[in-house]
C-alpha cells in the first residue's frame, strides 16, 4: 500500500547527482542503504512565520538532524529576527525570506498562523518564488493551504490536517486532494497530514533517498513508532472524511 | 497494564487545590475530563542546556501548549541567552537558571549535551537545589540521567533511553531502573523512555490532572496516535535489554 517503496522511479528532486559523477559515485543505490553518506548535505529551510506549530517543524527537523552529513537545516524567518510559536516559544532564524537562498528541500509547517497569511499576497508572491524552485517543496498540517494559496499545488495530488481539510481544499481548487492519507507525495511535493504526521512523511523521505534500512534505524534511534504505510489515517475516519473501513 | 488509570490515588503533585475551595471547585474530578479549566495554570519549565534534544522538549511541550488556560510554558537557560540544540537549532530562553522561579512542573531534556553536565557540579547541585520543590519532575530520554546524577532519583523507580540505558544506570545507583517502560511514573518523578516517548508520557500526565478523554482529544488534534500503556516498549527489546515476548 505504501507508495515509498524504494523501486519507484527517481521524480528527479534527488537532484544534480545523476550529471554529477563525484556525487552519484557517493549515492547509494536506490533501496541500497547501505552506503547513506553522500558528499552533498541537502539543504533543507524551513519556513518559519509567527503561530507556527511547533512539533510541525521541530519533529521533521529531528529526524533529519540525526543525519547532519546527509541534511544541513536552516531555519527562515519574515525578517530574521526570532519568530514566536503557536504555544509562544520563541525560535531564532538564521535568514530573513528575502536573503535565503532557494533551498534543495522547502519545508512549511502549519499552525494558526497559516489563517492570515493565506490572505497576504506580498507572503504568497514570495514563496510561490522562492520555494518553486527547490527540487521538492514539502508541507506538513495546514502547511498545504499555504502552498495551495501560493498555487504551488495547482494540478498536485495532497493532503493536510483532517480537522481543517475543507478549509484547505477551498484554497486548492486545482489540487487533487486526498482525504485518506498519513502524507501524499506526488513527483516534487510532498504533503503530510496533521502535525504528528509530518515524522512520517520525514523518515519516508529519508528512506527514498537513503534506503528504507536508515530510515528505520533513524527511527529506532529516536524510539519513534514509524507508520510506513502513507495510506494509515485513523484520523480521516475520525473526522468524518472517509467511512470507516 | 497502563498505570495512568483515572482511579489512581492523587500523589499528591496534583497540587495546592485540595486545599483551596476555589480551585478545587474548578479541578475536575478524576477521569471526569469534561471541565478541564483550571483557574490557575499550572507552570512547566524546562531545562535548555547546549546540546538539548529538539523533539524530547517540543514533543511534550507541543501536546501541553494545546491547553494554554491549563500549562503555561516557560523556557530556563544557563544564562537566559539563546541555546543551541543537538541540531544547532537555537531557541530563545527567557529566563536563567539563577533566576528562574521553581515550577509546578519541571521538565529536563535529554541529548548529548548531558554528558557534560553530569560531571559538572555546579549544574546538578542547582538542578537539585531549584527542581527538588516542584511538585512533579520530568524528564525525556536522556534527562534523567541528569536527574539521577543530581540525586533527584535516588529511592525512586525511572527509565531512560534505551540506547543509553547502562550509562544512565551507572549515574543513579540507588535508583530502581525499570527497562521496559515507555515511561514510568513513580509519585512526583516522572521519567520517559527516548525522544518521542515524551509525548506518550505528556498524554499520560494530561490523562492525570485533567482526564483521559483531553488527553485523547488533544492526541486526536496533532493527529498523534497515543501508546496509552506505559509498558509498551518494542525499543526495549531491540536493544536486547529485556527478552522478546
Amino acid at each position: 500500500m505504501a507508495s515509498t517503496e524504494d523501486t519507484k522511479p527517481d521524480p528527479g528532486w534527488l537532484g544534480d547527482d545523476d550529471d554529477n559523477p563525484v556525487t552519484a559515485a557517493a549515492r547509494p543505490a536506490p533501496g541500497a542503504g547501505d552506503n547513506p553518506v553522500m558528499t552533498d548535505p541537502r539543504t533543507v529551510t524551513t519556513v518559519l512565520f509567527d503561530g507556527f506549530e511547533p512539533l510541525d517543524v521541530f519533529g521533521p527537523l529531528e529526524l533529519f538532524g540525526q543525519l547532519p552529513d546527509q541534511f544541513r537545516l536552516v531555519l527562515a524567518g519574515p525578517d530574521g529576527a526570532p519568530v514566536r510559536s503557536a504555544h509562544g516559544t520563541p525560535v531564532v532564524t538564521e535568514v530573513s525570506y528575502e536573503t535565503a537562498p532557494s533551498p534543495d528541500i522547502v519545508l512549511v509547517p502549519g499552525g494558526r498562523g497559516t489563517r492570515p497569511l493565506v490572505k497576504d499576497p506580498a507572503f504568497l508572491a514570495w514563496l510561490a518564488r522562492w520555494a518553486g524552485p527547490a527540487k521538492l517543496v514539502t508541507s506538513v498540517c495546514t502547511g498545504s493551504a499555504l502552498l495551495a494559496a501560493a498555487g504551488l499545488l495547482d494540478g498536485y495530488r495532497a493532503t493536510s490536517n483532517k480537522r481543517a481539510f475543507a478549509w484547505a481544499r477551498e484554497l486548492g481548487p486545482r489540487t487533487e486532494w486526498v482525504a485518506r492519507a498519513r502524507w501524499v507525495e506526488d513527483r516534487d511535493r510532498w504533503t503530510s497530514s496533521g502535525v504528528a504526521a509530518g515524522m512520517d512523511m520525514a523518515l519516508a523521505l529519508i528512506a527514498r533517498m537513503h534506503g528504507r534500512p536508515l530510515a528505520r534505524e533513524i527511527a529506532g534511534r529516536v524510539e519513534l513508532e514509524w507508520h510506513e504505510d502513507d495510506e494509515w489515517d485513523p484520523f480521516a475516519v475520525e473526522a468524518g472524511l472517509v467511512p470507516a473501513e
